[in-house]
């Protein structure tokens, strides 16, 4: 790899591949045929990967990953819907937020900083409150890095009769979504996670016969799900100008992943470098927040040191002159920071970053005692 | 150049540079200074670049430009405002209908497919309708190529004590926008225009007053103009996943911008483009839809040949052929074509066209007269 830049251990804008980066190197009319082809191979391949392309549909949607899921919300949630939002970090969180702004109803179950839902609270929930007509939850919330027990909680919804919304941002391309086994109206996700491409457009992989519902019911022109639908099938163009370069790149993304072995292929990669890492942090004393069961193949938070000479800035820093860029915690109640997993990673650089977080620590004569 | 692709003679997407596209070949990490410094370099020569360093701030949002209209609408027209929104074209359509969308009030000025709106109209629509808060324009608006009077325009707004928003898509780099002689509230563009960057974000320049009373008015969490700042301000970073190549190769762009000589330099190129395209195209019998004093330099429409034999998609692919990508007309009177000046296109382009356009008229058994 040509890589001179730090490594990206992070949930995302991540490491990419060279053949990935180097697809960006010419320029596509937005409005031709070669170019409306690639969106439509790129959707076509993201629908089979959800084992969906005869139930649902793919739209791609300009912008990060919360653009997606709010264009989502506000297409396919009714006006006078709501939502019974699973929390349990900061992109449940973003989820309650968006519903906020666009004036749609909801309710919560909050579970603090790391704790999963669980299927029998959803239940109970769903039983109290009829008015319900949605559940939404993160499938890997990467503020933890826990991987939320989603086949309990989609089994709940369905059994329940209602509509299950699944921001799946940084587990889409590893993690299982089977259409067929994993009852859902929407599963929402973007270019830079797991499918290795470079941040610029998301997608959601929504119910067909749902969106067919859905004319005139969101909150925003650009982020009208319906509508960029309907264009894209009418004319095979995006509705608004798309990042073309972010999309062919996109493309050559989905070719590498096709070629580790699909979504398999990659979680197997994804796990090494998580054990790995997991692994080798315990062994030089790092406690991770999570138990082996919550720990998710995509990021990691490991608490930070108690020891006074700590502090992350300096930390961060020492690690990316050795060419590692890890990620800061986000708990509310403890020092922490995470340490990804996905991108362009593998064994040499997952032992690179035990050395340098060996030799990191000496330069900051901090000496930890190894975790049983 | 290591142009293997067709080169896009379109309002953008259009053809960069290879050092442009060069600089997206690394990896950034969102969080990290050393990608905040960009973004930060990014916005401070926009705001230079408009005269407006002292009175206005500017914030970058994700998406195509339409997003970053939207997100400037939403923000700071208040729930009680009202829009005096100038249409003569897609563009100002699109104003409308985001007006629609996110529920403010609006009246609107509508020339037609081609006439420019005039200040004097301009001034009698405000004199009748106090109500009016915000006047929204398309700088040029690309649908037919027209330039509009946009200081006739803005001193009729000025001079009325109501606030301009100009949507300056593929006019902001080339034509001159100066705060200190073109009083606005806000002025919108993207990355792939004139700056002839990468698509995958756009950029409202606002006044700093106007923007810091728009708190908690904003329609969508995304598209919440004021937090995408205070959270920049506040922090450096984006508020959600930034494109993160496209905004490196934005900053090459901006370099390569200022070499040519900024605004003025670009101008004067795409002026050599259009008046020698226009001349040609002319001498072979092509009709401009507009006369010469509201011919932009940006993009031009051309009538179609009424000849029978003429089929713009034959037209298009026999171009494309001949590695040139030209634009569907978008009028909904008469056939036409649209050809851009914008992008890495210079004299040996327009030449190519020239000749492209020569050979297909022969290929496709069309003979014209030349216009006098």
């Amino acid at each position: 790899m040509k890589q001179s830049q730090p490594y990206l251990l992070t949930p995302g804008p991540l490491t990419t591949s060279d053949a990935t980066k180097e697809a960006m190197l010419a320029d596509w009319g937005s409005w031709d045929q070669d170019f409306n082809a690639i969106t439509r191979d790129v959707c076509e391949r993201l629908l089979a990967m959800a084992n969906a392309s005869d139930t649902h549909v793919c739209v791609p949607m300009q912008g990060s990953g919360s653009f997606s899921v709010e264009a989502t919300l506000g297409t396919l949630v009714p006006k006078d819907g709501k939502v019974l939002v699973l929390i349990n970090g900061a992109y449940g969180k973003r989820i309650a937020q968006s519903l906020e702004y666009i004036g749609r109803d909801y309710a919560v179950i909050d579970k603090g900083d790391y704790e999963p839902p669980r299927g029998d609270e959803v239940r109970l929930a769903l039983a109290e409150d009829p008015a319900i007509t949605h559940v939404a939850v993160v499938y890997c919330e990467t503020s933890s890095g826990i991987l939320n027990p989603i086949d309990e909680i989609a089994a709940v919804v369905a059994e329940a009769g209602k509509r299950l919304l699944i921001d799946a941002m940084s587990a889409f391309g590893a993690l299982p979504v089977d259409a067929k086994t994993l009852p859902f109206e929407a599963v929402i996700s973007a270019a830079n996670k797991c499918i290795e491409g470079v941040p610029g457009f998301g997608y959601a992989i929504v119910r067909r016969d749902s969106l067919e519902q859905c004319k005139g019911r969101a909150h925003s022109l650009c982020l009208d799900l319906y509508e960029q639908w309907r264009y894209m099938e009418a004319t095979g163009q995006w509705r608004f100008t798309p990042p073309t370069h972010v999309i062919v790149a996109f493309q050559q993304a989905l070719n590498e992943h096709a070629q580790e072995g699909g979504c398999e292929g990659r979680l197997a990669r994804y796990t090494r470098n998580r054990d790995q890492m997991v692994n080798g942090m315990r062994a030089m004393g790092f406690a991770t927040l999570l138990e082996d069961q919550w720990l998710s193949p995509i990021i990691t938070t490991f608490m930070s040191p108690t020891d006074p000479a700590f502090e992350f800035k300096t930390f961060y820093n020492l690690l990316k002159e050795k060419g590692l860029i890890i990620y800061p915690g986000k708990l509310t109640e403890a020092e922490s920071f995470r340490v990804g997993c996905i991108g362009q990673l593998y064994e040499p650089q997952i032992n690179a970053l035990l050395e340098a977080v060996a030799q990191t620590l000496a330069q900051m004569n901090i000496t930890l005692k190894a975790v049983a």
